[in-house]
């Protein structure tokens, strides 16, 4: 009999994807401009290093932050001991005010609503557990962040249903394939507890339109389910259309108001991964009970409580760090997207996030995941940059890549992009004689065919 | 149908508990010298502030520990971003060290089997999760932390069998005991997965002897079941005998070694609850890297990771700091003790922890839970003190409480020891006068029976 649990026994958790092991490929040889200049670069990885001079200024005018002081006074030993599962009322209202500020100080979010955990990953998590029990389903639109199959699925035991979206429509949610996907759920026989957006969305860097919105929030309606609208990347819209989030006051009158639930973090906002900042937005004060019990096992330091409610409750400060953000994204966005094009590569129009989502189906010699892999495979090992494979994301269509842009310095991201344009280049160049050739050969074996 | 999951909808979660009321009891009326005197003193929470002192000057003295600093340069944005489940190696490195020295330099630790965990809380689960499925079960000594029934059993939905200990062996841990538990379990239809211990234990303040440790590796062996070894308070043990851990080197060519499961944090040892410092140490890398995988949904924080990794990592401070708080802690105690004894009140003998584990069953009118949480309101509103009962432990016998000494400082212990002694001796009286005015009515009715 087996002596470890089925979790731990079995491979469920995602983590062998091209996704992660891209990384792993990465951490054995990492570019490093004067000690590995050979070496791979990174932009498979959505982090947000462009505004550290901001927080650097930021630190060195407030050192009391990182030093655990009120106005000189120590407050380590109180923060030592705090361990409330309710979070400091200091950090909250910081973390509030600033949601309402990326979303246009539109509505009122309250604190008694907002649970924290130590990041979006256990956010995720807690709140599938909180809606729904194993063996009941989620409807994901496609293509969807690699790491929702740990944290949607692998100890919950919940199952993703994929919302299959095209690129016909430039990724749009239609209710078609909801419905579509609903169908496939009651084929499964799994009953169906929510719909899980990503807005705006890892991997396509856009966010949700009005009509999107309005779709998503009807089908919601229509078959009595829940909303989870993960909003990580809420501060680095750049561009119109602006942010619209699920979680409009107008809805307030609504049932559905109580079934719309929101996760956000720091990780990507504020470039803070490493200090495990997340957490869980809710109208349903039955979630939020069970979802701060549920947050005893993943707390937020109080140190981190402590330094980041001193940083984001700095309204002047929060407000010039997201302008110049937006600028500073944009900026590299654009510089990204004119080396593709220079290379015959585009990408889906976006207006947020970290990365592009870059269409290179004309590369792959078939439409095929194969191919896929083999394009991944000469970018990472031959250009020597890891991006990640659409079907890493669950894309049902093959060709597509997600390409991190704001993850390094500006020296950095130029070696990035001369390798890029020498490589997309080159291949353009050999798909040309390629083609010249394959159309020889093809007009041989027809002229050969003719004599058979 | 239910729109919430099961565990949303239920409460299975052990919140409502004498223990945790106690808590919110003590929140609504805290004990404060000048502006709340006669407000509740908190003995119900084991917490370790008596050597806070000991930090400050660590600060005082390495002002780059909090500050994020390497020889003045700031390590801000590295941690900022790092968030690699597998922990930074400078921390890793001090906890095996700081986890060596506690066992006495007897074995090595090695850092790739140590996985970290925002705090105990979560290190629990996670263990549990990877050695059992949902509805099997493992068996825990009495009386045990009221929060093992969220820890374990809660979202894993796996079962405690308790094993009863008795005051009549100093509720000590025997292989009748063992037999029984497992015996319950078969009538139950349950598998066992393991046997979790607390070492040294919580509530009772005592490390586990030899022969305790001894029979539970025979039983575990016997059953070919896990052990799991809640440590959390091993640097506390101020007085002999001298701390045994489980893991005891001599079993390393043993099909056990790799059964045995270990449970750290930094909570009560350093006193740093807050800063959610918790790990697992286990012989079974299977085991290690499915514990790894989870560990994802509750990072400690980079921020905290440095920090601790900088005072831990200081030898020369950690054997001060260890030793003075043995030193403190046993005075402390001694002083609990020597109060309860001149109110007629014995402790069970210990050695460890930050509690003592307090025989009131002479109060008690009946030998009942009823009359156990009459004198523990009695205690907590006219005495101004929150303990904590028995049975909040799942301790099988009325009577006994856990009263923690550590949390607070010298002037408020003193007031709740006298507080404590004017209870004790009242009631000493009042017991007294009730016992005459009983003897009295006794005889009366003897007489009065006599002539019906």
């Amino acid at each position: 009999m087996a002596m470890l649990s089925t979790k731990a026994g079995h491979d469920s958790h995602g983590q062998n994807s091209s996704y992660f092991f891209g990384w792993q490929e990465y951490e054995k040889n990492p570019y490093h401009p004067t000690q590995n200049p050979s070496g791979i670069i990174q932009m498979g990885l959505a982090e947000n290093r462009v505004c550290y001079d901001f927080l650097d200024e930021w630190m060195e005018n407030n050192p009391d932050a990182l030093g655990l002081r009120k106005n000189g006074v120590s407050l380590f030993r109180e923060l030592a001991l705090f361990q409330d599962y309710h979070g400091l009322p200091a950090f909250k209202k910081a973390l509030v005010e600033s949601m309402e500020e990326i979303r246009g100080n539109k509505m009122k979010f309250e604190m008694n609503k907002l649970v924290l955990t130590a990041g979006a990953t256990a956010a995720n998590e807690i709140l599938i557990s909180c809606l729904a029990d194993p063996g009941e389903a989620f409807l994901v639109p496609t293509p969807y962040y690699p790491g929702f199959d740990r944290d949607l699925k692998w100890r919950t035991e919940v199952q993703i249903i994929p919302i299959h979206c095209s690129s016909s429509n430039s990724f749009r949610i239609t209710e078609a394939a909801m419905e579509e996907a609903m169908e496939q759920a009651q084929t499964l026989n799994l009953r169906v507890k929510g719909i899980m957006i990503t807005n705006p969305s890892n991997p396509l860097g856009t966010t949700l339109s009005q009509k999107e919105i309005d779709s998503v929030v009807d089908f919601a309606i229509a078959n009595a389910i829940h909303i989870v609208s993960d909003e990580i990347y809420s501060a680095t819209v750049f561009e119109h259309p602006k942010f619209r989030t699920v979680m409009d006051p107008n809805l307030q009158k609504f049932p559905i108001w109580d079934r719309i639930h929101l996760v956000y973090s720091l990780s990507k906002d504020l470039g803070l991964p490493g200090f495990r900042v997340g957490m869980i937005y809710s109208n349903d004060l039955a979630v939020v009970d069970a979802a701060t019990k549920m947050s005893s096992f993943c707390l937020v330091s109080s140190q981190t409580q402590y330094f980041v409610s001193q940083i984001v409750g700095d309204e002047k400060f929060r407000g010039n760090y997201m302008q110049e953000m937006k600028r500073r994204i944009r900026k590299r966005r654009l510089m990204l997207e004119s080396s593709l094009r220079q290379g015959g590569v585009r990408c889906l129009k976006g207006n947020a996030g970290l990365f592009c989502w870059v269409d290179m189906r004309h590369l792959l010699k078939y439409p095929s995941f194969e191919e896929e892999m083999e394009i991944w495979k000469t970018i990472l090992y031959e250009v020597g940059i890891n991006i990640s494979p659409g079907s890493s994301f669950h894309c049902s269509e093959p060709g597509w890549f997600r390409m991190c842009f704001a993850n390094m310095e500006e020296h950095t991201f130029k070696v990035a992009m001369h390798r890029l344009k020498t490589f997309l280049n080159s291949t353009s160049s050999q798909r040309k004689i390629l083609k010249t050739v394959n159309d020889q050969i093809q007009s041989r074996v027809c002229f050969s065919r003719r004599w058979r």
